[in-house]
């Protein structure tokens, strides 16, 4: 075996980190490396988080760490978002006290840049999974911002998806609807003891009352948990967050559709690397010959439009097979 | 002429919506037309606003409707941003309040749902575009949210960006740093008589005065704008902003990076469109014959991996010259 995927496979911290900041960089070496890799992935069970900025998700995160290893799990975390405290987002005192996992060797942090990964960056988190995977982590927790085309491919990596809100965004409820029913699994109404949590809750249920459901579907459950630093029942309603992630786990495994979402993940991954193998040669052979300034200076003057060059570039470099 | 070209290049309100509507739903009769469109437009200025959710960024393109229409402008909006009230996301007040440009056919606004467009969406934002390029309209503002990757795939598509951003989010700004210098001409603090302006305001000029530049550059202006509701100044200060929109137009035109800029958008539509060229087929092929369904298999059992995939799928379908 290859000297950097034996590492990894032992869990090694340093060469897992080298690996996705390689992936990050896109570096042609990490592709490689993800190959060989990819065997020994495939194991760990994978939670997204997502909501909006401010929403709690970090905070929610790190007590999910603590649940899963009471439980004796170990536990990798992937931050996406760029407001989170693992990505260097927040004010201090969330930093620090994420500091509490840090001497503990059954959980790995890392973050993803979500800048630069310009069109790759699904695939760049995919990827960083795997290297997660391959570590030997029983539970990865991707955490990622907003829910956009962009999230709903990153969650797409996702076995369950855990959605947080928070009181008084209720306007924003009503736009995210469709987006919101098509990727919860477990619906969170964190800092639920500010005003307003009785009205998202009833909005949310009577949402979910009216999707088009059959009796075996999983019906997403709402968990209420109180303010981190004021809430006395903090640490239970986490634990009941805990508890309904695995009852989906359990649900996903038992129907039958946990093969279905794997299915579904290998054909984001194909498509992927398919676009990534196809273009990217076929960009840089055009940007190196020069070809392409030539093509955008006719778009330009409108002597041509883009798909009718797209259409000769294809001609010439498409098999007709296809 | 095709008979709906000629329609849309004649302003038909009804014509040009239905062909922006074709273009969200992918129909591949909208490609046709867009191709016969192309000669026709590249000749209106566009305007991008991006901002969070809540920044006002509706509020704010009313008020430049209003402007543009003093100068006896003819305008169009775009809105991909899916909590503007154009798009329907909004509390009833700001959607009563748009309703006020809705009798004056020199102005057309146009929504385009950002849901659906799994990948396309920035090729679809330019295609609508193009439709309102065609219709005639001088002045075209493309209202989005955020300023993630795809926002900034989106914000291509402009000639000049303005960023909104509001007091009371001083830590998204550290976080953004660098996304905003990269896309805003020219910065609007909106809210501006709300508690936290002056700090806002002090943190985004020694941001902008710690970026190196040259003194030829253009340096991004901030415009402090009132409340729309409770600030005297509110029509004064959006009088400024568009002022300061003019002058960034007259920047670009001499400095010669209009022909720069207009060089990148159409190297980027040409790629967005070689890549459904090129993925669509491909993709649709796979699926047909029941392949994709054996990759998926084979990767989900980690027989193979997606990388592998992929080169076998592309030495098979692209030719050896690429």
């Amino acid at each position: 075996m290859d000297a950097t995927i034996k590492k990894i496979c032992a869990g090694d911290v340093r060469t897992a980190s080298r690996l996705i900041r390689d992936i990050e960089d896109k570096l042609p070496d990490a592709k490689a490396k993800i190959k060989k890799l990819y065997a020994h992935t495939g194991k760990s069970f994978i939670i997204g988080i997502t909501g909006a900025p401010g929403a709690g998700k970090s905070t929610l995160t790190d007590a999910l760490i603590t649940e899963f290893r009471k439980l004796n799990k170990t536990v990798g975390v992937l931050a996406v978002d760029p407001t989170s405290p693992f990505t260097g987002g927040a004010i201090l005192g969330d930093r620090i006290r994420m500091q509490r996992h840090a001497e503990d060797p059954g959980v790995f942090v890392r973050s993803l840049a979500t800048r630069g990964a310009l069109g790759g960056l699904s695939q760049a988190v995919g990827n960083a999974i795997h290297v997660i995977e391959a570590m030997g982590k029983d539970i990865i927790i991707v955490e990622t911002v907003g829910i956009g085309q962009q999230e709903i491919d990153i969650i797409n990596h996702a076995h369950s998806v855990v959605v947080v809100l928070v009181p008084g965004m209720g306007d924003e409820i009503q736009t995210m609807k469709a987006g919101l029913m098509e990727i919860a699994d477990v619906f969170v109404i964190n800092k639920a003891n500010r005003p307003g949590t009785g009205q998202l809750q009833t909005e949310l249920a009577s949402m979910l009352n009216l999707s088009s459901q059959t009796a075996d579907d999983w019906k997403p459950p709402i968990v209420m948990v109180g303010d981190a630093f004021k809430s006395e029942t903090f640490s239970e309603n986490t634990a009941e967050l805990t508890q309904k992630i695995k009852e989906h786990h359990a649900h996903l495994r038992q129907s039958g559709k946990l093969t279905e979402r794997m299915h579904r993940k290998a054909m984001v991954e194909i498509k992927d690397a398919l676009s990534a193998c196809l273009m990217e040669p076929l960009m840089h052979s055009l940007i190196t010959s020069g070809e392409m300034k030539k093509l955008s200076e006719k778009i330009k003057n409108r002597k041509s439009d883009p798909y009718t060059v797209a259409e000769e570039i294809t001609q010439r470099f498409l098999r007709k097979e296809s």
